[in-house]
């Protein structure tokens, strides 16, 4: 048997999100039955990362076993000669036995884009939330820097979400703007369900001057859901990469 | 009677081009039928460009004539809430009569994308050319300083053009790699029928080795079509600035 580890990149609109749902378009979905129909097996493939419906990828990384004897090189050209347009294997490489995209996973790094103009993008419009109002970019950067370190992230926690521990910790955490387009990084050891877009709605709280960085602090303290704000929507969102 | 100047951002995936043909989505019949909704009027709107199907816009330039008195903000904001989202009004003003977007354009820049790399990506499927050969990039990037200065395009122009003359001067041509991208970007005082992706396949023989910069300067100064490379796919042209 061989493990093998897939690099994916995907465009999440045409998707219900990365994990299988009968009946629905799911990246794991197409994921599985390429890699059925590559091999003949049933195949259960791992992702570091179940993103939401809409959320894209560029640096996901997913792991399955096969019997199949086939070399890396051969199984990505079939992966992609199969699969939609929409996702892409850059890269597929042998792993050892051990390796479990999800649970080998040491850090995740996730990209949040916004444009912030009068008018929206048509032509980067599954990727980027349109602002049209004035934001106060200077204070949104300054609040990033405490998310930084370990810290019990209920406030910023879907409802419904079922890990049993709520601490996660944040490497790095930055907010930059070039021009109208505004860039939210985060690189954390794992996060929790729909964290970063109630994080980035929350921000928006403090763009739109209605929070200062302080009451933010205050709201990550708080560890209730009820005083962070609005989950933004999940195409700005893009999984950039997973570090092992 | 007023004179509209829009600057129009669009993805042309899903449209048969600018150009209105009957039963066909094209940008400008989504263009004339929403001025229509807004104004009631029946709505002539002349393009500076023809694009053809699967060609993008950041900045297309278009005028049309009303007797609707209407602030521009309100025109832009009634055209992007009545558009669909792959067409947008970035922005509309009032021009005075002589304006024509079509004729007072003095010059127009093209961009041409390529990715050059063994994959393809699933984010920018729609607005790069995937080609998985190793390019020489830098024969190619001394190629283009040909086609600087007023020439007879013959050699670069469809059979099917129908432009009474076939010189046109173009002031800027530049190719850069950035990564895996390549960017072609020219500017000129105008450009026939599939001129530049004729351009852009003639260019890519050359960074495949079959055509040297002094065998692209012979194809042009033939004038002679079938000496050319192949018309390289629409999705990696962007209309990207007209100048006035």
């Amino acid at each position: 048997m061989h493990n093998l580890k897939l690099s994916v990149e995907y465009d999440g609109t045409a998707y219900h999100g990365w994990q299988v749902q009968p009946g629905l378009p799911t990246i794991q979905g197409f994921l599985q039955e390429t890699a059925k129909r590559i091999s003949g097996e049933e195949v259960r493939i791992t992702g570091a990362g179940r993103t939401d419906a809409g959320v894209h990828a560029l640096g996901q990384v997913a792991n399955f076993w096969t019997a199949k004897d086939l070399a890396c090189e051969s199984w990505q050209r079939a992966f992609n000669g199969l699969l939609p347009p929409d996702i892409v294997v850059r890269r597929a490489e042998t792993v050892p036995d051990g390796f479990d995209a999800r649970r080998s996973a040491k850090q995740k790094t996730y990209r949040y884009s916004i444009l912030n103009a009068p008018h929206p993008s048509a032509l980067d419009r599954h990727w980027l939330l349109h602002i049209p109002d004035r934001l106060d970019v200077a204070s949104m950067a300054d609040t990033v820097a405490s998310l930084i370190g370990e810290h019990d992230f209920s406030a910023f926690r879907a409802a419904d979400g079922n890990s049993p521990n709520s601490v996660r910790r944040v490497y790095e955490a930055s907010f930059l703007t070039q021009g109208h387009r505004l860039e939210f990084v985060i690189t954390g050891d794992g996060f929790l369900k729909h964290m970063i877009r109630i994080v980035v709605g929350t921000l928006l709280d403090v763009g739109r001057g209605r929070l200062t960085p302080a009451t933010f602090r205050k709201i990550l303290e708080s560890k209730d859901r009820q005083h962070a704000g609005k989950t933004a929507r999940p195409h700005g969102l893009c999984l950039m990469e997973v570090s092992y």
